[in-house]
């Protein structure tokens, strides 16, 4: 049915580490995938990514298809070329996007009609849409198109509109068909109750997917409510298939996700900091900015290898950033980037020599401790 | 009295290519200095900037006194640590800056009373200070603190402006003293009025320079007047010292500097017209905004060596400048400044070889017929 294999090389409680097999490459789980709304991860160049240690991006459809357009994407032969990245892209469904982003929005059993944020162009997503979307990009990985929960809802809220994204789960699977090098993941939803969770799960299951991810978490519950929902949650879903935590997270919502048994990860948190001057190093956030900083010789963080911290100085950095220069986009995203990527070294590591749970005690422990104060 | 040595190896007509060694590395004339104003040459990586043949890069004293600040920059070692460029600099005097960005001034013998344009806060800038922070910064080749006579003025004004820039010069040329391994280069003045030229080279002869600029020009003069004035001014100047025309130009500019004698460029056209839009070409300026590029696979400069032309086509570029994200500004000033240093390595190669005259009708041909319509 498909050529994605995923092979579990180890397993540490209910942490796992193994390799998602695609045609575009291996991709080693946890696995963290750096954003790339609109065909670039925003300040960095595609090798700079890859020399990060990604394996994998994530693209927006609702971004692409407005701009430059899924079929102009599509005569130009696909996203992976276009962006100078041929390694595997996992590209979500759009649904997220359009809900908080689009206006005029008119939510159907059909699907999501919307006017783009960019132009008030009309545009219809919907399962059928959106698998052919996301084929005319050359998506590696295909998201089904569900509906985002919104947060706080009650429970009626989040069981109606669970029910509608398994009904669309189903049309995804469909409109998808046989597509061999490509995968298809399912999305679990039903908010934080057990019951619907476990109602989602088995309708996913019944259907049928190459990956499940877990959705509609990280939508403002906090770290507490979200790991006591993947607590029971994850046990729902296929111990031989991918799990996929959409959005999330911090560094330690990544690392007791992982805890809890998810492999994969996305989120806008590396970059999005980088470019507003936060740096993450293993003692918790650094804002840049900060006047402490401006004679500051020593790397924002002494134990990383990338060129950030190997070439340029804490002062250095504020300097650039209080200038509001480019550089300090293009240098504190290429940390933040490596430092997710550290921590999911360092994970799979943990894991694959059954001390995680050390791992996450001295993780959790050093993050806590703060940034060291200049001399 | 310097270690700092001015080796022609060719000339052709007026012509001359050489090598001018520092202790930081050789500069080969005819040279190209990108700028890097506040301590990067925006959006780029100093590798990078280095990768497309780039041997001297040019700081702007007035942006580097007001922030990060000179003391702070002599506290933490000079320049080329800190933006990680450890070949040779050359910083600007402050003055053309000092009129054109900073509020309150006031000119006197003395020099220029100013308040930063960034908080107000009030400074001096003369031949004494400008000296004394150009040596904090850690400048290789130190400008003179000079007037920039404005335009267009009466020949009063600009007889005026020049004798009061030659005292000045006097004044650097005792303040600068005796470093090895710097260098000071002076300012011929005397805008389009070939007498004040003769006699402001005469004044900076008799001091005595590492090097001299002609200044005062590509300040809205027009291509054919800034080159009426080039053909007298700078035959005036030693034959065995670099000659610098500050701020110049287009591509086109400096073919025709080159064949009128001057030996260094500086410039922030490519970086500027890569953050906004505009790659140059063999055939001209390109504007990648124009939706006839929304879906060319064609690389920008299909003769180029640089990542974004062998890396993306001209529907990628067009995509990421609209969609204002960081990697246009990347790539299309990484293209420009390759294309800059690609002249320059064009011109060097002319004269060494004495064909400069067929290469300068060559060039400006190309330059006029204009970009390729796609098919």
């Amino acid at each position: 049915m498909t050529d994605i294999r995923f092979i579990l090389n180890a397993t540490d409680g209910k942490a796992r580490t193994g390799v998602l097999s695609t045609p575009r490459g291996d991709i080693r789980t946890p696995a963290f995938m750096p954003v790339g709304t609109a065909a670039t991860v925003k300040a960095m160049l595609p090798g700079s990514v890859r020399e990060t240690g990604a394996d994998i991006l994530l693209g927006n459809t609702y971004h692409l298809m407005l701009r430059p357009g899924a079929a102009r994407m599509e005569r130009l032969g696909g996203l992976h070329g276009f962006m100078n990245w041929e390694r595997p892209i996992l590209t979500d469904s759009g649904g997220f996007q359009v809900m908080s982003l689009s206006k005029l929005r008119k939510l159907t059993e059909e699907g999501v009609t919307f006017a783009s944020h960019i132009d008030g162009s009309r545009h219809l997503l919907s399962p059928e849409t959106s698998m052919e979307i996301q084929r005319q990009l050359g998506s590696d990985i295909v998201m089904c198109f569900d509906e985002c929960t919104p947060y706080p809802c009650t429970r009626d809220e989040a069981e109606t509109s669970m029910r509608l994204s398994m009904r669309w789960a189903e049309r995804s699977r469909a409109a998808f068909g046989e597509r061999p090098g490509h995968a298809l993941f399912g999305i679990q939803q039903g908010g934080v109750h057990p019951d619907l969770r476990e109602e989602s799960a088995d309708a996913l299951k019944k259907i049928g997917f190459d990956g499940y991810a877990v959705g509609g978490l990280a939508v403002g519950e906090g770290q507490e409510m979200m790991f006591g929902t993947l607590d029971h949650c994850v046990d729902h879903l296929p111990t031989d298939r991918p799990r996929y935590l959409m959005g999330v997270g911090k560094p330690g919502d990544i690392v007791g996700a992982v805890a809890r048994g998810i492999d994969m990860f996305d989120c806008v948190m590396p970059s999005r900091s980088g470019r507003t001057g936060q740096g993450f190093t293993p003692r918790g956030p650094v804002n840049i900015r900060n006047a402490r900083h401006a004679e500051d010789t020593r790397p924002l963080d002494e134990t990383c290898d990338c060129p950030c911290c190997t070439d340029y100085s804490r002062a250095y950095l504020h300097h650039v950033h209080r200038a509001q220069e480019i550089i300090a986009s293009m240098l504190l995203t290429w940390h933040n980037l490596r430092y997710y990527q550290r921590v999911m070294e360092d994970i799979r590591a943990a894991i694959a020599g059954g001390t995680f749970d050390d791992f996450q005690a001295r993780f959790n422990e050093e993050q806590a401790r703060g940034d060291i104060e200049p001399l």
